[in-house]
């Protein structure tokens, strides 16, 4: 099995959920009764969100690097970020990483075609939502991608900050979650949502909108779960 | 902070509550609003309990050490085994390691006898309580160490394997370690009981039995969370 690389921490409650996760993906799919070697390094959320609302990028990309280094100096084969913020540097990160890194929203738009997905509500924090991160993704694969308005866009995100990224879900941020989703669907036609932050799937859960549901971190997860298991290195 | 750097995997059901438990000890005790840096490696249980079965202590250590260097590698300050078993190889361990090591058994026990115990029952796998090394521990803290027969042994490790380790608890097995421990607690007339398997606390809470519980897990989780706090290290 190879050795899986995390970036965790953004948040904590949705590392639990890819740890948790990756280690019963592995021991439902493979027969061998070992438990998959992996390596979770998590960062501090606090600074890492300062400076993607101070937009910079450059600082971003710095501390991101360092944990993959990390994670590389700790006998991962590759890497993954838990969270879907931070991959609005994606390919920066990507040409400077020593090791492969496996990436949500491709992931992500790969099921959704496989899915036969044409059009797809996105929510997610404001930085992924303005960065157009899913946008641009599921046009590559043919699919429209439907983003809310501004003033909802900061319903969704006062939301995930700070109840969500600490695990905390209330009735009534649900609510608000679900009516937004719901006029969106309804007034675009679309045939998905794409929980595209990975703590959204805390609040919005199968059968709470009556379309199909992409959850980012599922999708993230199933793909790691693939890659440790793809070739036989011990 | 100091970043912390845990061996994580064994099993995973209680690496999840050290990471949660760390991220939030850290959190209520520290106002600056930042989060923990820490580093899990999560070994494979599998090989790692192999080795302990068959007394391959040798290669137990080099698992092990492996592990701390990762996290060394990956810039933790110090270390910490997320599991009580394999202390039974801590001196060596720690004659290795090139960062600190933080000893449940010794966090335990400094807790212990700051509690005013006197006399321990000690529940925990069958390396743990046939190692002695609680008792050994205990002792020079001035306190008694009460363990199984080795029915009980065999009853309490039978319960440990698979189930609680892979987080299951069953109401039968519950219900078993409850009555064991009151066996030994009323025959001995011992004022706490040692839960010394990190996962013995998902089937035994507070208020199950009527004496102190010494729930190593936790108490280990609350020296990790000082060692991070204790000095102004970014």
């Amino acid at each position: 099995m190879k050795k899986a690389g995390i970036i965790g921490g953004v948040g904590p409650a949705s590392t639990l959920d890819y740890y948790g996760g990756i280690i019963s993906g592995v021991r439902e799919k493979s027969n061998s009764g070992d438990y998959p070697r992996l390596v979770i390094d998590s960062v501090n959320m606090a600074e890492m969100i300062g400076y993607i609302s101070e937009n910079k990028l450059d600082k971003l990309i710095g501390l991101l690097t360092g944990s993959i280094d990390h994670l590389a100096a700790a006998g991962a084969d590759f890497a993954a970020i838990a969270s879907n913020t931070p991959h609005i540097v994606f390919e920066r990160l990507n040409e400077r990483s020593k090791i492969p890194l496996i990436s949500i929203v491709d992931a992500t738009c790969q099921y959704a075609a496989q899915a036969g997905c044409r059009r797809a509500v996105v929510l997610g924090t404001r930085f992924t939502m303005r960065s157009g991160l899913y946008s641009g993704a599921l046009e590559r694969y043919g699919i429209e991608a439907v983003l809310p308005d501004e003033r909802m866009q900061n319903q969704v995100h006062g939301i995930i900050f700070p109840n969500l990224e600490d695990g905390i879900v209330l009735p009534e941020d649900k609510a608000k979650l679900i009516e937004i989703s719901g006029k969106l669907i309804s007034s675009s036609k679309a045939d998905a949502l794409v929980l595209g932050c990975t703590e959204l799937p805390l609040a919005i859960k199968p059968g709470d909108i009556d379309t199909m549901l992409l959850d980012t971190m599922r999708i993230h997860i199933e793909a790691i779960v693939r890659e440790i298991l793809s070739e036989a290195k011990s």
